[in-house]
Formats: structure tokens, sequence, C-alpha cells
């Protein structure tokens, strides 16, 4: 077993919660003064504990898959491969890491585990594995490092499929080959991200992909969703920085060209990125790399309003500035960032004598906060556009208050999901969501989804929201909120509230997503998305790629 | 009728060469030197006349589709469509514009013509093109500017087919909206490159997407066949510059979201670019657009070698630096391009002497002359690019020459089609191809396609090439070959020089097309591109999209 898939190791995560076991939010001891500001965004007048159960407690139906069948289906693979049917796993695996997954997960409720969880250990076990489920009539599905959070690796089966399996790519997870003259990579699908940007940067190269779950996804979970990273800006979205892929399918294998640019017809490998586990198994890709940047410059700047923020990103991305990173924090989300980051007594002090010299700049008493961060090569150049997309900033009425708030980001920027999970425990929940929407239709989609969102949670709950990815046009829109749980029906209220952002996207000609995916919680608005004649177009494809329909049941497609 | 659309009116372009009837290549009365130069180049030693048959002289069946049935198609229709039937549209449309399409309608050989035209005028009339061709078993030919040099909208019809309709789009050729907050427009199909810009710069917009067949080339074409711009470096390919697009298949209209980022599966945006007709008929497109540059700056700089060169674009792209343009033609190019720029005896002793000071610097008698163009918004921006460019080209050994390439370049960037048809009046033959690779196999790459042409020309021809479009992983890679035309075989020569080149580009492992797309000429090499499983996703496509197959038979997906 190699180093890395010691260290990921399942038992070493989190079954019902996010990261590694012995990890969580460093809240540095002021824990009551969270639950406080908690209770006050909330309306929460009661923090009940709300425990999770033991894994241990939950009970399991057997593995629908017979004692010899396992073995002869193990007997099948490479030596390396590992075939597993103990009840962690089959947990471990069930579903992705979403609220509405660790609200079931903490509870035990469970409608379906995998009969059985096989890691393939090169592209033959796939193949093998493909096969094995067509033959019995079994469902699989793709695995990488789980952390869906639209139900995309959710155990589920179709009526006829006699068991389902889980097919986890993790150790299938090198680096094969990196070609520095053409800077890129062929990297195995379940690659997880620091394993890939250790091996990278050691040559002084990097994807630049960080999505918030860097460090519990895989390069063929970003391709297969369509990830956007948080200085995607600069290093490309994962469908841009893709080059090319291979794909075994149920019909075959498709591999496309390791080429720049192709003018050959419509773009499979446009297909493959997106198809979350629909059409075939992501084995391997290639993708873009760049050399580390040697200057790196994340600020912080201040503006009166969320659409002069806005206005601020627009401007920059329009005339062309390389900015890395352009995130921009609404009223509601500044203000709770800047309770959860002033906890203190002495930071709270200083806080006020912060917002005390903002309101006589005419901040009022709301900013809202832009981190914009620039990674370059050159770092004349990166200077040059860091001043330029400040100047800008300036011009639509922002406040540059330094480097502070950009370093403390960048600290702490893969943490806040395991803040969840301290939320959950206390009778509290916390979601996401996202867009994104033309410049144009950008205050629209906002208002819409956050009324919706609003409206649903009548009074118990908060909305923040961020723009973290821009274009020249439009942005994205991310959408947290915070809210008491009705402890009597938590899947309801979690299922209104789904719904009624969804609704509100739809109805303002948004996307179901910018960067999270499809899975089994947006496939009901896929209509909304792509039409009918769409829809039709993805089932041909999924028809001739896996023509028994063993792949990924419940995902991406809406039932007919 | 509209000014443009009695601009455009086919009678007032060439049905057998290229562009307007009145315009020509402006020899300056050099006629004889160009011939002197073509001999040397070609080792043709006679150059006889070989002039084009008169278009009233080519017999035509006559429409296979009875008067009757014209006039009732006719009278679905809305009153701005029109149906024409004559002769002369019936050849203007019966083929591309490319060397074995001029071969074949000088010589009056047509195998098949349109048995009707129709020229729409709004999506209600594609729509009921479209029912009447299922309806009547025509075969229907979606037709932009009709500059393909693929064999992209042939007249071809499958056995089963009564009849060939084309579908001439350019009557749908208006700016229907432009946003300048989100900087896009939604265009018709139809509408030319210079309405479109002309359109968007009288708001102080452009597209930037400048082919070389942009006088004569539609949005909808451009998208249909993945078209690449000279400026595309900065502008964005096609592909790129695509947000949303609107097409009406067979089977139902496809629609995609009017945003500028989306994870909602598998991009049928992608698949509707590239669909070269075979799909449905893209009605109209939603661009990216840019502020027309105020900063515009090319130059010259020539190197010692053609890798010296290219060395310097691959570090000048993977460096991030926004150039707008960076061409490089090889010691072939280069050569041939200096004498036919140098035809006046005046300008021949300017060039000697500047060839004795290049040979002093050191760059050799057959130096490789890169144009290096810089387009920015804020002028020391765009100077600053350009310096930096400037300076790598100068560490891989390029000698700045000024800005008098660059100028002389831009003055005649669309006129080189014209010289074709000067050159095939006097039994010479000039065509190109044009692939990608990756920056580690493009020598290859051009020693083989280069090497397969030479073989197969035999000392009776030449083959110049250029890299026009690059990317952080590679590049593209332009081949032009003069040669002396076989007169009793002109197909079969031509046929086995196609034939040696994409043999030659499938087997190093580049793709069949950067920018022409697919067309009858390249769907043999599909399966060498894409692989049996991407031919049947492919096919399955074509399938649920138009299940009769009336779209554009015979291109894109080669015959089982």
């Amino acid at each position: 077993m190699s180093v890395h898939a010691k260290k990921y190791d399942r038992r070493n995560l989190k079954w019902n919660g996010w990261g590694w076991n012995d990890a969580t939010y460093d809240l540095k001891g002021h824990d009551d003064e969270l639950f406080r500001v908690l209770s006050e965004t909330t309306g929460a007048t009661e923090l009940p504990a709300t425990p999770s159960v033991d894994w241990e407690a939950i009970p399991l139906k057997p593995s629908r898959i017979a004692k010899r069948t396992q073995a002869t289906f193990a007997a099948s693979l490479s030596a390396e491969a590992v075939v597993a049917v103990d009840a962690y796993e089959r947990i471990f695996h069930s579903m992705g890491r979403s609220y509405y997954d660790l609200l079931r997960l903490r509870a035990g409720q469970l409608s379906e585990v995998f009969d059985l969880v096989v890691y393939p250990a090169c592209v033959e076990d796939v193949q093998a594995v493909v096969r094995a489920c067509v033959k019995n009539g079994w469902a699989l599905v793709p695995f990488g490092g789980g952390s869906s959070v639209v139900g995309g690796v959710e155990a589920e089966k179709g009526e006829d499929h006699k068991a389902i399996v889980c097919l986890d790519m993790t150790r299938m997870g090198r680096v094969l080959e990196v070609d520095r003259y053409s800077l890129v990579a062929r990297v195995e699908a379940g690659c997880y991200g620091p394993v890939l940007e250790e091996t990278l940067q050691r040559q002084g190269l990097t994807l630049g992909h960080y999505p918030q779950s860097f460090e519990f996804s895989t390069i063929g979970g970003w391709i297969a969703a369509r990830s956007s990273g948080q200085q995607s800006n600069r290093y490309g979205t994962a469908a841009a920085f893709l080059v090319s892929a291979r794909m075994v399918m149920p019909s075959g294998e498709l591999r496309t060209l390791d080429v720049p640019k192709t003018a050959a017809g419509p773009s499979l490998l446009q297909v493959i990125a997106g198809s979350e586990g629909m059409l075939g198994v992501i084995v391997d890709v290639t993708v873009r790399l760049h050399a580390v940047p040697t200057f790196r410059d994340y600020r912080g700047v201040l503006f009166p309003s969320f659409g002069a923020g806005a206005e601020a990103i627009r401007r920059i991305v329009q005339a062309g500035i390389p900015a890395a990173m352009l995130r921009l924090s609404d009223e509601d989300e500044t203000h709770f960032l800047t309770m959860v980051s002033t906890m203190s007594p002495r930071k709270k002090l200083r806080q006020k004598l912060l917002d005390r010299v903002l309101q006589l700049r005419g901040m009022g008493t709301r900013p809202c906060i832009l981190l914009l961060g620039v990674e370059e090569d050159d770092a004349a150049w990166g200077a040059a556009a860091r001043d330029r997309a400040l100047s800008i900033a300036r011009e639509c009425g922002g406040f540059h208050v330094g480097a502070a708030p950009g370093t403390s980001w960048y600290a702490g920027r893969f943490n806040m999901p395991y803040l969840r999970d301290i939320i959950m425990d206390r009778a509290l929940g916390v979601d996401t969501l996202e867009t994104s929407a033309l410049w144009d239709n950008l205050d629209a989609t906002y208002q819409a989804v956050r009324g919706a969102l609003l409206r649903e949670l009548n009074g118990r709950g908060a909305v923040m929201t961020h723009i973290s990815h821009s274009y020249s046009a439009g942005s994205s829109l991310y959408f947290t909120f915070f809210f008491a749980r009705d402890l009597d029906d938590e899947v309801g209220q979690w299922e209104r509230l789904k719904r009624a952002a969804s609704d509100a996207i739809a109805q303002t000609g948004a996307t179901i997503s910018h960067h999270h995916g499809v899975g089994r919680d947006h496939a009901p608005w896929m209509a909304a998305e792509v039409g009918e004649s769409g829809l039709e177009l993805l089932r041909g494809l999924k028809h001739v790629a896996d023509p028994t329909g063993i792949l990924n049941p419940g995902k991406l497609l809406p039932p007919r």
C-alpha cells in the first residue's frame, strides 16, 4: 500500500462529517461566543445537543452479493486491487458529504448502502469491474474523494439492479507523467489534490486547482463534476485545464487526443467533463500546468455595498486584468465573518476602532469585503496587475485595507467545512448552494435566490452570499445559509429550502450549478437547464455509453 | 431586402473562386515575376492557361422537387423567405471553396447540385424547412458563407433521399441584442463577419474574430466548424467565445442558458460547437465581446530557425503574456513571402541589403519571421506585454525588425485566397491544411506532415508552414503547398496529397483539424481522432437529434 493510500485509509476519515478524524475547526476556546453569534444569526433560543449515532449502531442488511460471487469477483482483479464488504467501508461510502447527507448519516438513516466496495489498482481492474457489473446487473457508482455536496456518489440502484458496487478510485492515484516542455501532466483519476500538488511542486510546477474540498477530493472528481478552484480565474476551471481524458465505458474505451485545440467535431472531451460517472469511469486525465508563481499577493478591499463591489469585479475582469481571485462577500456574510474572526475581546475592540474609521470613510455600518488575489511569475507584472485592479476598486468606492484579511483568509481557506460538524452537534444547520448568471442578470438572481431562502427560513435563519468566480460575461453566486433545525422534520425542512432556492435559480435563467455539479439533488432542475431536447441528447449519450444502465443510477438525469 | 443581403447577393460573388466578382489579388503589374517565382517554387517549366468553364455551360438535371411541391413548400414560409431553383443558385451553393472544390467547379464537374436553395428569414422558417425535409425525405445542408475548405457544405445525399435542399442562412444575419454590461451579443447565425463588426464597432465593441475567411463567412459557420481567428490568442476561438446557442433539430429545439459558466452535466454547448450541421441548424448564438482595443501593435522578429521561433512562442505563451497574435513562418514560407512581397526591382534591392545585415547578425540565409501582435485597452499594459514578449524573443535568438512586416501583413491579411484563383488559371495548384500538437510533439508532427507532402510532391512542388495559434500546451501548424497540376489526374493528385498528409497527422497523434473542421474531406480520419467508441457517441447524438438522418449527409462521420 502506498503512503498516500495509507494516509487516506477510510478509517482515518470521518464517516459522518468532514475530513480527518482527528481534525476540527479551531475555536480557540471561544465556543460560547460562536454559539452566541449563531443564536443571534438564526434566532435559535435553545441549542440542545444533537450528537451523531455511532456507525457500529447502524443496522445493515448483509451484502446482496454472495460470498462466493465476491470471491470470484475479487479473483478477476489484479493482486493490488482491494475488495471490502465490512460495515465501515459500506457506510463510509454510502453517500457524499452534503448537509443532507450528514443529517442522514448522523441519524443512521441509510436507505441504501453499498453491497461491495472495490478499489481498482489499474485500468484493467476498472474494465473488469465494469464487465462484472454489466454481467451481474449490479449498479456501479464511481467514487473519488466522496466530497460531493449534491448526492453525486450516493448508493442508489435502479429497480432491476441486483446490488450496488462502489468503485473507489483512490488507489489509482499516481501522477503518471509530467511533460515540463508542454506544461502538462497525465494523472490517474483517483489522485487527491495534496498528492498531486506535492508531486508537481517538487518540480516547480502547479495545477493551481484549489477547490474548498482540495484536501479530500480527487482530480477525477474535479473533471467529472466540472469543479472550480478558488483561483480558477487564473488557473482555469476543471473543464478548462483539461487537455485530454481516458474513460472506460461499458461500451468500450474513449480516449481523446493529447492536443491543445481541435476543430474535429463536437467536443467529446467536454462531454467527459461533467459526466458525473453516468457515461463511464474516468481513469486518467491530462491537465495543463503552470510554473509555481513567485509573486503571490492577497489584499482586502471594503465596499459600501455588494453592488459596488460586484461592479469593481466586473470592470477588473472585463479589462482583462489577470487577478487570480476576486472574492466578494455581501453585507451579511462580511458581518458574519467579522464576528467569527473577532471572537476575542481584544479583537472585538480593534474591530470597533476599525468600524469607526470606516464610517468616517463613508463606508456605512455594513461594508462588503473583496479579497483580491494576484499570482504571477513576474513580480513587476503581478504588482502592476494588482495596482490596476486596486485602482478600479477605488473608482468603484473601494477602500483598501491591506494584506491582513487576505492572509487570514488564505491560512484558513480549507477549514470552513469542519465548522459545519460543530454546528450540527447543536441543533443548527448550514448548507450552501451556488449558481452563475450574466452580469446583467446577477442582481436579479441574487435577490431571487436570497429572497426565496429568507422566505422559507421565515426568521429562523440567515443567508450570506459571495461571488467567488468571475468572467467577462458574468459571475458565480455562492449562498451559505445558517438555520435552526426543525428537529421534527429535518429532511422536509432541507427539501423545502433546496426547492425554493433551485426554483428561484431556474426562474431567473441562471444555472443550477456553477461548480458543485448535478448529482441527485439537482437532477429535477436539469429540464430547466437544458430543456427536454437537451435531456434527450444526454439520454442518447447514456444509452450508447452504458446500454444496460448500470452507471450511477439516479444522478444527473431526472427520471422520465 | 436588407442592404447586407443585397451586398452578399450570390451574383456578386464568384461561383468558382474566392470572394467578390470584381476583386482579385493585386499583383501591381508583376504578373510575370510572380509566375517566375512559382515556376522556381514548383519546378513547373510550362504554365499553360487553364481557364474555368462558364457556369452557363454546365449541364444541370432539373430539380428533383416538382414545381408544385416547390410552391407548397414556399407557401409554408414567411413572406421574407426566398426560394431559388435557378441554375446559378444551384451551382453557386453546390460546394465550398477548397482547392478540390475549385478544381471541380472550374471543370464544371458537379456530381450533385442542390435541387432547391432556401433562404429562411426567421426561426419559424427554419423549423418549417426542417419539417418539410423530414416529411419529404430531402437531405438538408445548412449553409453560411459557404467558405468551407473541407467539403462541409457540399450537396450530397444519402441513398434514400429524394432531393437535396440548401438552407442558406444569410438572410438571418441580424445582431439581435447587444448587452454592453455583460459584454455579450446575441447574433443570428447568418451574420457575416463585416456586418457583425461594423455593428459592434459603432458601439465601441468587438468580437475580435478574424479568420482569413472573415469577409465571406458567418458566425453560425464559425461556431459549427470551431473556427479560429487570426487574433484568437486574445479573443478566444469560436468554441471559447461562445456563451450560449440555439439550434433547431428535427427532434426539437436545443437552447442553452445564457450563463458565464455551468457545471450542470456534459457541455451541450460544446456539442453544438463543431456539429457542422449534422445535429441541427444553429439559428442564433450569444458571444462574448470586448472593448475595441486602443493599443494595437504588430511587429516582425526574425529567427535563425523555425525551432528557435517556436521556442520563443512557447515561452511567451507559457509566461502568460497576453499577445493577440504570434504567427511564425518557417524557412520556406518566409522565403516565399519575401519573394512575393519584393517583386519590384526597388524592393528587391532593399531586401538584398537587409539580407546582408541579417547575415552579419548571424541570422543565416534562411531566417524565419515571427509576427507579434498585441491588442490591449490600456496602452501602458500593452506596451509592457509587447516588451516582455520581445525580450523573450531576443533570448531565443530573435532579431526585432520593427513594425513594417506587421503593418504589411495586417493590410493584406484577407487577400491570400484571391491569389489561388490566379494560380489556378495557369496549371498550378495550391492547397492548405492544418493541425495542432503538444509542444513536445510539434517538431515530430511538422517533420512528418511536411515530409509526407514533399515525398508525394516528388520535386514538383513546395511546402510552407506556419504556426498561427498557440496555447500553453502546444500550437497549431498550418501547411501551404504549391504544386504543378497533373493535368491528366488532377483529382487523383489532390487525393494522394491529402491522404499522405492526413495519415501523417494521424500517425503522430495530432488532430485532423485545428480550425478548418471535418466536413467530408476529414471524415475518414475521425476514427483516428476519437476512436470507435467516440464515433459511436457521435452517432448516438446524431440518432437522437436527427432520427431520419436528413442533415448534412456524408459530413463529419465516416460511413460505417
